[in-house]
């Protein structure tokens, strides 16, 4: 077994959580949440990338166009008001770094903020399960490029 | 005139700080940017798009591209030691909103956050100037795909 932990998720090693959204991405409900911002989710490639710009065009360009039917869809589908899109190419010095781009869905009076000052909770396990069921709605699989 | 002031920097009416990245994309340095992170960027589509979901695959996958060039080349050119990127979906109502991803430098100490608790300052025109020189070195101008 890797010793990533997206690598892990992503191979279905450990978990049975992800969505898949093409052959080289795939989407999972995010660990901790805000809870004013349920249905974080994040994207991200099933090879281990480190960075954005380790990223090939094409797998950026698949990550980047499934981040959008997100943002997309967390309106009609979430009652959100928008969404915030994030993605940080600060490795911390004590883990193998995953790339992952954020897609946090936006409310009224969300008082959103990143990092959050207050911290974030851990999402039961049953909760981000449901959350991945609603996200495979929103996506329909693609081939890549 | 456009009512949009991306639209109107970008068609260069009212700005000549902009930095050409290619024929649908140009990148600005931020007019507000917090003291430990100049060269705060935006990248952003010359013609008035929206949303994320609103710009077409390949003008998303070239605003994606240009933003990975930037987050290439920040660590070598300036001190930094990574990179924040983020892109919001929540329109004011007030202002017609336009697509703008923002690239922020990473340094040791910084505490960067969004959004900043104690406000950002509006960075001097002069050093604007000096920042789009700059970042007219990082980034070959490249041609729409």
């Amino acid at each position: 077994m890797a010793e990533c932990v997206f690598c892990d998720i992503g191979a279905r090693h450990i978990d049975r959580d992800t969505v898949p959204a093409s052959d080289r991405v795939y989407v999972l409900p995010a660990l901790r949440q805000r809870p004013r911002n349920r249905f974080h989710t994040l994207v991200l490639p099933i090879a281990h990338v480190r960075n954005l710009q380790d990223a090939d065009p094409c797998l950026l360009a698949e990550i980047m166009s499934i981040t959008a039917s997100l943002t997309a869809a967390f309106p009609a589908k979430l009652g959100a008001n928008g969404s915030f899109v994030f993605q940080s190419n600060v490795e911390p010095g004590d883990l193998p770094f995953h790339l992952h781009v954020h897609v946090v869905p936006r409310f009224d009076d969300d008082e959103f903020r990143t990092p959050d000052p207050y911290g974030v909770e851990e999402v039961p396990r049953r909760d981000r399960l449901a959350q991945a069921r609603e996200l495979r709605g929103l996506l329909q699989p693609r081939r890549s490029l």
